[in-house]
């Protein structure tokens, strides 16, 4: 018995000892800390983050900068940035800067206005056009608001005959020569605003050889129908016209100092040598004024598509009918170059984990008057995701990356402040930013989302409006991704809500076409199908006041929280996921679209591409490639231990450096600071953005070239270009085995 | 008592438990593996690495590689690239392939040799050059031994009068043109080789109008006094002359496919749209033919430093002298140019902890005809680096980051090989590269070390020869780093073996020049200040045999050897430290000479400085920031927890991106692929590594400037970009605060 209970007891004994041995092993494996931060999920914190953005702070934001007129290089812009930069402190960020540069601005001549007149046979002026807009209501006291000009046009008084010239397209200056014979060599060509940028309307007029160009807002393209003029509606009063630059600097930033920022120290190049300057006399006119020019034009009666909806003939020219024959038009141009100092401000919230990983929303603060939409709109909403950050971070929430806010300057003279910035810190950008998310206007319509950005973020900007609801009314319990679905579905092969390439035009330009880095912009839009105007009404105008977003296009104001919470949404979900919300098989997707879409585009000259042996075999075999090596990627992050911080980190790195990859170091054609061979506006016009931009040009090109041997060659060349970065694209996305 | 007994058997049971659990704790604690790999001391098996590494083997290697001519694009040297990839595979790689490119070769026409002519005035020939080098002894029966050419040199039968002009440097055609008063215009040059890259001395040619040129070896830049020519010592013999390609590539790699990697789908350009290729023939010599050129040249006696170490008078020319008037030279080239294909081959091991982090060590396989020295000096050395690796992985180490072995193709034709390679890549090399360790010719001497390398490298450099035994007789118990030390110290302000700054001409060229990856070399070398020769006397010829690097250069094959561990050491050490050996402050002591060299250059021109207001102060003020960021990024390093693998990773990126900061990506003036601000060869040698080339050239071009306030203006924008980008570099050294 003895020796039994002996053995009883040992038994226990080691069996007390294994049990608190292994709890105790137990307890101290699980206790000890991982190296991978325990990453509380974020998903509690971006609901507080969203619901934290108010439409009545946003309304506030609104109210608040767009009380007087903020042009660039003015010192109530600068008053604004330093009320910015001193509420984003305020609101909790760790860090607000001013980052100054000394860029290349334009202004009218204060005691000689901008105007074009109709000269008689003695050289009188029998008709001048306005010198302003008229100031609405409760802004008569306001000065300094900058009547109507092209910001950047050259001086001078050319004095000749009007020639028509449609919308100035690179087609319609070729139908105009060709079909209709018509030479605008020593001529003044007037062409209405709308379609393309107005900058590629004036390279056009100036390669044809006119002498100055005047640009009309016509009521085809800036009218909405049923809808009335400012105050009572949202509709462009006949005397209001657009402002705007009219720079061909294909993302050179200051046309000074391309490729470096505008610093103190920096060389600058003499004014001939700048990039983009236009060399003839520009100006832009409301349709009350272009009625008056058009009216007594001679010549042919032009194609229907080259009429507008104003009461006249759209008659071609050149001159004036057999009465006026005599009558010559004179532009009177006086405005001024000077380099000015101009202000972003940057704030940043630094990052837990990865401090050197940069998550990026800017959006500009220049205005050409009150900015009431462009860019106010966008920079309340900024300010709001500002506020929202940094209660956020009072909470003990901070991101795993660090996120940047800007608000740039100068954007309407050729996105300034946000490419001087990109130059300055173009390095730190490559290596280290995840994504850019611009915040220009948030509104230019009220029906629906609108989102242009780069294929991997597709799938998270529908999984965010999944989860933000629907700002419509009537619509209580809807999503803003259903909503959105049921008014714009994907055209084509894809039952989803329609996101478009970016083309640019905005400040997005230099991260995403120059750098290479991820990009998105989010808005809420007008209906495409049936309002055919460009952008909005009153876009550029005097117009563009606080009231016209509280009387018409927001009412309530949650259309723009809604864009809040998209933008906010982005930039949170972008630098606080543990894994990139990076989707490379929809890039893949998309690269086969747009390699079929080009492919499509070359088949209108069938026969030709026999004859010069231009093959898109290369182009196909490199996408499929890359399908193949995205698909794999995603399958290896199915299986990624996203508890060794190291391993997350390379298959975050391979994410980030894939739109990197698409850069190619030479640039496009002729222009060296558009460097993503995926997509970038076509040479004919900056808005609009391409698919395989240097294929694109090269076929718009054989049109009108001299030497179609030769004009086929650079098709090839840039077919070849695609097809090797496609290549290399897909080799980002392996590691060595 | 049985009251106490049972509070003593509790207390007893409580300590027990807690002290099991603790035990159990403790043991779990320590037992779970730390996410921070134990990253066990490497010290032991670099040992290991670098004493497996043997000079017999090292010897038996260049044996077997030099048995034969292998010049790029012919099927031995592609044998050569089979036999490595089997032996890397044997050695024990994870992967080895080989990477073709069609590229732009140029060979002699085999039916029609190159030769020059002295032709009387009947047009007969009265003298022709050697169509051959004398084989030498043992080599008799080897075919596809290529004469003496220039690769890539135009077709055509030039016939003129002959003007020498020293060695074809800017300075001399400039001497020539101005002080002289001699147009080469029609005429055909003849210049001696040395001081400056043949290419350079092409381009000059073909600046200054001659329609042919000549370049001959002469004694003072090609032999060593007291040398017997080979095989009886290793002096070049009178009949031995100097292969070599004369493109002005400027980094462009294959002509026909600038910026990308010549592949099948490549689009090639026409030949006369290629990068770089001269359009005069051009033609090398022999000291022996020359003699026979010059001998009866006319014109005036030069000045002493125009005399080379022949017996004639080194007159200038214009032709002959009186009696020898009626003659005139004649060139005869029929060189043709060809696509054709080259092979590299890629061997790599996998990296355990960062497999997308490369270190690559890369050197070229091609010859002009047996390759003794270059490259076979260096690719044996290479293959045993290859297979000590090997050995090493067996015994079951693996380095943190992925190594790569290069065995490039096509080097002597414009680095092709390796630039096409770098270009394939480019978007991995730029994200992932740590640094690339070139090699070439491992010998071109028999007293020390050589090495050239970025200054981030030094203390590297410094640290390893520390540890490597010096290879010369009578050295036993001394370092390499001792050795050296005694032999070259560095002359100005330092107490240190001299390191120089990399120029080009070998292959390192894309990675350093063009991407940005610190870079190195190191190689034997003679004494500096006593051989005043060249490169080496047989340099290029067919005397490079692997007899005169066993009896004259390296008889016990030790200096190979100490190359060998440099080279070893450098990408052991760098593919496998935790943290980057990458010393920052050594970069900002080098740019703060750099800047007192140029500053000090520009100098020359002291009033002319003033008058044009041209300043270094940005750049002094850029270089002083930079040291400081260097500073406390150095301090950072010794506070980092290097335990936590993000933030070691975070400052490993850092240090990596370094270089990375110094490329501007619109590269120097009219050298679009060479884009370090910091390191470029001068547009006049591409032989020399000049520091801020840009600011250099632009200071160049003052002297023969015709519109000096214009070439003031660039050098001004010159200083500017130089101290941009050093402020931008500084700028990665940060990190958001």
């Amino acid at each position: 018995m003895r020796k039994e209970s002996r053995w009883i007891r040992w038994i226990k004994w080691i069996v007390i000892v294994t049990v608190l041995f292994v709890l105790g092993f137990c307890i101290g494996w699980f206790a000890k800390p991982s190296n991978t931060q325990n990453h509380k999920d974020s998903s509690h914190y971006l609901k507080d983050f969203l619901e934290e953005m108010k439409a009545d702070k946003i309304r506030e934001h609104l109210r608040k900068f767009t009380q007087l007129p903020h042009l660039a290089g003015t010192e109530q812009n600068l008053k604004y940035a330093e009320q910015i930069m001193k509420e984003w402190k305020m609101f909790g960020l760790d860090s607000v800067e001013m980052v100054p540069y000394d860029v290349l601005l334009s202004y009218p001549n204060e005691s000689q206005p901008n105007y074009i007149s109709i000269v008689d046979h003695l050289g009188n002026e029998v008709f001048n056009t306005s010198l302003a807009e008229p100031v609405p209501q409760g802004y008569e006291d306001i000065s300094n608001i900058v009547p109507p000009y092209s910001a950047f046009s050259a001086k001078g008084q050319p004095e000749g005959d009007l020639v028509y010239v449609n919308y100035g397209r690179t087609e319609d200056f070729s139908q105009l020569q060709r079909e209709m014979g018509i030479n605008v060599t020593g001529r003044i060509v007037i062409v209405r605003y709308g379609k393309i940028f107005r900058g590629n309307k004036v390279k056009n007029a100036m390669l044809a050889g006119a002498k100055g160009i005047i640009m009309f807002s016509d009521p085809a393209d800036y009218w909405a129908d049923g809808i009335q003029p400012y105050p009572d509606g949202w509709n462009l009063p006949g005397r209001g016209a657009q402002r705007g630059n009219v720079l061909n600097l294909n993302g050179a930033g200051d046309p000074l100092t391309p490729g470096y920022p505008a610093k103190e120290y920096t060389y600058r190049f003499s004014p001939e040598d700048g990039v983009g300057l236009p060399n003839i006399p520009v100006h832009p006119i409301g349709f009350h004024d272009a009625i008056l020019l058009l009216n007594n034009m001679g010549g042919e009666i032009p194609p229907n598509n080259w009429k507008g909806a104003l009461n006249v003939s759209y008659r071609i020219g050149p001159g004036f009918t057999d009465d006026f024959k005599s009558q010559k038009v004179r532009m009177n141009i006086h405005t001024n170059n000077q380099v000015t100092r101009i202000y972003n401000v940057i704030g940043k919230i630094r990052g837990a984990q990865e401090p050197d990983r940069y998550v990026i929303l800017g959006g500009h603060r220049d205005a050409w008057v009150f900015g009431g939409i462009d860019p106010m709109s966008g920079a309340a909403v900024v300010h709001e995701t500002v506020r929202s950050a940094g209660r956020l971070l009072n909470t003990g929430w901070r991101p795993r990356r660090t996120i940047i806010f800007a608000s740039w300057d100068a954007e309407e003279f050729g996105l300034l402040g946000s490419t001087e910035w990109a130059e300055d810190n173009a390095r730190l950008l490559q290596e280290r930013a995840v994504a850019y998310i611009n915040a220009d206007s948030a509104i230019e319509g009220m029906y629906t989302l609108r989102v242009d950005c780069t294929p991997s973020l597709h799938t998270l900007v529908y999984d965010i409006t999944k989860q933000i609801p629907s700002p419509e009314e009537g619509e209580e319990g809807v999503s803003l991704y259903e909503s959105w679905h049921k008014r714009d579905n994907w055209t084509n092969d894809r039952d989803a809500p329609r996101i478009s390439k970016l083309g640019s035009g905005s400040d997005f330009e230099a991260y995403f076409i120059r750098l290479g880095i991820a990009s998105g912009r989010a808005r809420y839009t007008k209906n495409a199908k049936t309002e055919r105007y460009s952008s909005y009404p009153v876009y550029h105008s005097v117009y563009e006041t606080f009231e016209i977003v509280e009387k018409f296009y927001d009412p309530s104001f949650k259309r723009l929280q809604a864009v809040a919470q998209v933008r906010g949404a982005l930039i949170f979900l972008l630098a606080d996921s543990q894994l990139l919300p990076l989707d490379v098989n929809e890039y893949a997707d998309s690269l086969r679209k747009y390699a079929q879409s080009i492919a499509q585009l070359a088949q209108k000259n069938l026969g030709e591409l026999e004859a010069y042996k231009v093959s898109f075999d290369s182009l196909f075999s490199a996408v499929e490639n890359f399908t193949v090596a995205a698909r794999d990627f995603h399958e290896r992050l199915q299986t990624l231990n996203k508890a060794d911080p190291l391993q997350l980190r390379i298959m975050n790195d391979q994410l980030m450096y894939l739109e990197r990859a698409f850069i190619d170091p030479l640039g496009l054609p002729g222009r060296p600071f558009y460097r993503h061979v995926i997509f970038a506006p076509s040479s004919h016009n900056k808005y609009a953005g391409e698919s395989f931009p240097g294929i694109y040009d090269a076929l718009f090109d054989i049109e009108n070239s001299a030497d179609p041997a030769k004009a086929w060659e650079e098709v090839k060349r840039q077919i070849s270009i695609a097809a090797f970065t496609v290549h290399a694209a897909a080799m980002t996305l392996t590691l060595p085995a």
